[in-house]
């Protein structure tokens, strides 16, 4: 379906290159200041222009149709909606012919028998991600607000991804380097976001089908072109000894939570039984690398019936996971904002 | 919540030392042959005995209460119970002074305020797994039915999972010697499981939340001890250039899909856009060490406010992963029956 | 929650007096012709300007913003938006002091701690009824031809609601009558609706939960100002005996189904057990008269703590039943559209 | 399907005439004094023996398999069975050939077939309303202490459903004799059960789909044999002015709520907008008359192909509308420990 979560509830719609793209957040308690200009540092974030991705800049203003009244949610559905103002007409029908490789072109043709919105990938496109930062906004919102309260403002909420691989490279100083050469090649690169939340209280998750993991890897492997998510150790913690990976308990506690008993090392990323356990959260998400290339491939022309050369054309993200570490933040807060409501 | 699914909706019942642990789903289609006979392969794949599991053994016969009338399923939902057989009385207290590192005890502690049953691992307890293992062989049989019956015989559904590396180690002929040697430590080891699914039609899933990666990472991460969920390429894509990782297209197809034009490699693991491509679906899933180990660990008694040693008594896995891949396929199956059951 | 529904899925959004309200859909498949005229018909059935209803007019023009490409449903979310174009500046606030009777703002009140948009009833709007209605078209077209395609064409489906009664008159020809003696005085009357479904299937629905009627009566009771649902013989089943209800099987079938065994009554209204039995649907709707009256009622003044008198302000419906046959008929086919998705 | 609610969620499972029958109840929080004796009062109200019931009577005792430990609710799923006790080897494939009118036999039939179990309606049985009164006694527990919580002890909860009309018939000194009448004649009365509920706080529900009356429709339609259900004045309201129908405010409150400004007069049953006001919840349910009656009906059998005249043997209800009030009350209440546990 196209809904998330249980009180807080998120629903998007749209397609690349139609008229508006948004959301609908179901859920929100009435009495948040909310304005259209909060939304401008994490839609920042997702933009592109930097090194790496591509030049062409949409203008991204978040416009609110409904659930704020003088400044504040009113407790009814919010619904945000952005133009799509960078479209352009092309013949895509190009598209259903040859899939581009990787794209969702092939499986959306069987799965809607053509009906699917092909220009700009339709509703499958990363645009969407678009909404989904500006529902991270108001759940980030919901968090720092409600942990803040219940804590009389100890403890503060703080959601932090950065990405820290680059086709493999860990050392920030060589990516610049990698995405050049990649560029020259008229190849992609894909990379891996390490995700933080600090704040969150021990208890929320269910054993089981909605386990903390559970909820946050459903929410992160819709973000398009994720290929892996793991906590703590991850697949690290397939190779080590219990005796290694095990967080036993001290009444130290990590950074931030002096006093306070939990465990004193942070294998397990903040969660054990699928219920958090005071820690912070921390996890991993992989991201492939770009499916548009410049470079030539060999696929199948269905229309032609045979092998055909193509190079998808187009101003393409070199690596678009370049512009992810907002959007993580923003699947991380949905859940969560969800869980805390719940709890 | 305790259910998972939209269409075949599988909820779990019990804890380890309670009187029966069981299983209700919902939405099974009526006149599917099923006795309880059906259950034996599958569980006693999960069924410990071998090197590296625990020599703890339990009965393990599925009764069916519900929704079967004459050998068939009736439509009405169907309740599958586990009597609890090897329970011990123990006291079981100290878990809630001393929580054993890894475990729920103390997370669970905070969420139910002292109630929750202590024994065995309560409801958190990978006992649980048993019902699911219950429910996956429904999943199968309805899946492999639903295949054959839509491919004229054509195609058949089959879903493997095997343990592909112990403590790190992929040479399987290495493994008696890694588990004899944690054992003398008394200490634990971890593994990976790789899963391949074949025959899964293309066009199963939605774009963003409910993609196939979503479903099935979300039921993944439901299994007790899981710390990495990947698909195809997994991690290492985000270290492949997109002309490496990208699945072009031939009309050749892979194995038993001749004639038929598919992705030629399977980078993406059978899914693009968040939708099945016809590929065979396969992704890997990293299990943590065994988290009760009989070696001392220095951890915090809540009792006696100061730190203690703690060993954890009983018999347990060394490797419980060896027992997980049964688990992981029944996982697989109960997202992918609800998948095309929506399809 | 602002969702209904498990297949086809239906949310609303939007406030009285904000910019624009609207409708999401998902779950539509793809393939289906559609546009923005094909609103127009029941659109105008739920438009005012009759005698009995406000003089107020909206343009209520429905604009696609979303899941339609080149004329046909894409299969991603539907959204259909409204303008709202006939909105005063008033003075609201006083809606917070003095409640109106009937009315939802003491309520509202309550639940959002005065944080709701007051402006014309807000989110709890009779006039979010319009994109519910923009909902029933595309339920009403899914019906139409997932019917007409499963019966070779033999069979259509026909939902009619019509107005029955108003202010206990069923006399049709006195109706104006008692509508201008009501505006005389001030004063508002009720209506009650019968609605009639031919053409739906024998066994949609379930035992217990997602009876027929349990979904039709969730639906219809999310109707503002409902206050009765009755299926068939309705409440004077209570009166009658088991053998003057019970409806027998015979041969001969009705209207349109000869040849078909059927219940030759209908006293069940279509359902046994929660599921259809091929025997078209009948139920009734009781509305309550409009709310708001120009008449002098004694009411409480929260700012002034004491009792004042109270005229509500502008131009009403008298009976706002005239204008719900439509919203009847949208509930109905929302419900039956899921309902025969999931058969 | 099988699971009703969002928090606080109760599936139901079995057959009439399987080994046992259950509830599976989800969202229950930890600490809740329960044991099976609890149970006993309401199960009693619901059991036959009666005056105008059936003189089959079974144990109906309660058997808490999982989520209760020492004396208290542990949070995890909790499971409560009944064992059927009282079952006969019968010919049940009668009904498949010649369906009883009125009964589930012909649409189960459709639905399922031909694999439902036909032994005493299977799971569309009354008897499966046996658990449901065990969730209701559940149900009553939180909603007492939620709200004795909440409101220092000042509110007390109370949930009184009674039979206020049989066969028509109001005068409750008049009812014995047309019980026997009926019994005489071969033939079934059905009834009118009136539940008010007490103590709700104003604030529960939503808008639109999740109104109070949407959701306890839902639940009160899952009733087997309910034709009708109405709030406040209900289907009266559709014949009286606005000026009659609102409920103006005044600080004298009603009978408990004193000092508090709530509606002076209840004719909208305690809801307004789809939200409690404050006033007592009051609703009416219509049961059918019993549709097994010994009585000679003429109906088709489908084996021989033509009509043929049956008698429904065996002891049945000659009104099973007297067993249902303590029904009506499970249900309000799942409903609203459903609501409360949102608000």
């Amino acid at each position: 379906m196209n809904t998330f979560g249980r009180i807080f509830r998120v629903s998007i719609f749209g397609e690349s290159h139609g008229e508006e793209i948004g959301v609908v957040i179901d859920g929100v308690e009435p009495g948040i200041d909310l304005q259209e200009s909060d939304f401008a540092r994490d839609i920042d974030r997702r933009r592109s222009g930097a090194k790496g991705t591509t030049p062409r800049i949409e203008a991204d203003e978040p416009h609110i149709l409904s659930g704020v009244f003088e400044g504040h949610t009113t407790g009814a559905p919010l619904t945000i909606v952005f133009k799509n103002t960078n479209t352009r007409s092309q013949d895509y029908s190009k598209l259903i012919d040859v899939p581009r490789p990787g794209h969702a072109d092939f499986t959306a043709n069987v799965k809607y028998g053509g009906f699917q919105d092909p220009r700009g990938g339709g509703h499958f496109s990363g645009r969407l991600t678009l909404p989904l930062v500006a529902a991270g906004v108001v759940a980030k919102k919901i968090l720092a607000e409600t942990i803040s309260e219940e804590t009389n403002g100890h403890v503060q909420f703080r959601c932090n991804a950065r990405l820290v691989e680059i086709g493999g490279i860990a050392d920030e100083t060589r990516w610049e380097a990698a995405l050049d050469a990649a560029q020259k090649e008229g190849d992609s690169l894909g990379g891996i976001v390490e995700c933080t939340v600090d704040g969150i209280p021990a208890g929320l998750g269910e054993p089981f089908w909605d386990s903390v993991e559970s909820r946050l890897s459903h929410a992160l492997f819709a973000i398009p072109g994720v290929r892996g998510v793991e906590f703590g150790d991850g697949f690290a913690a397939a190779r080590m000894k219990g005796s290694e990976h095990n967080d036993c308990f001290t009444p130290d506690g990590i950074d931030g939570h002096e006093g306070l008993v939990t465990p004193a090392t942070n294998h397990a990323g903040g969660i054990n039984g699928g219920i958090t356990n005071g820690n912070p959260l921390v996890f991993r998400v992989a991201f492939k690398p770009t499916s548009s290339i410049a470079k030539a491939q060999r696929t199948f022309d269905f229309a032609a019936g045979e092998m055909t050369e193509l190079r998808v054309p187009g101003r393409h993200d070199i690596c678009f996971a370049l512009r992810t570490p907002v959007v993580v933040e923003a699947m991380a807060a949905i859940v969560l904002a969800d869980l805390i409501d719940l709890a």
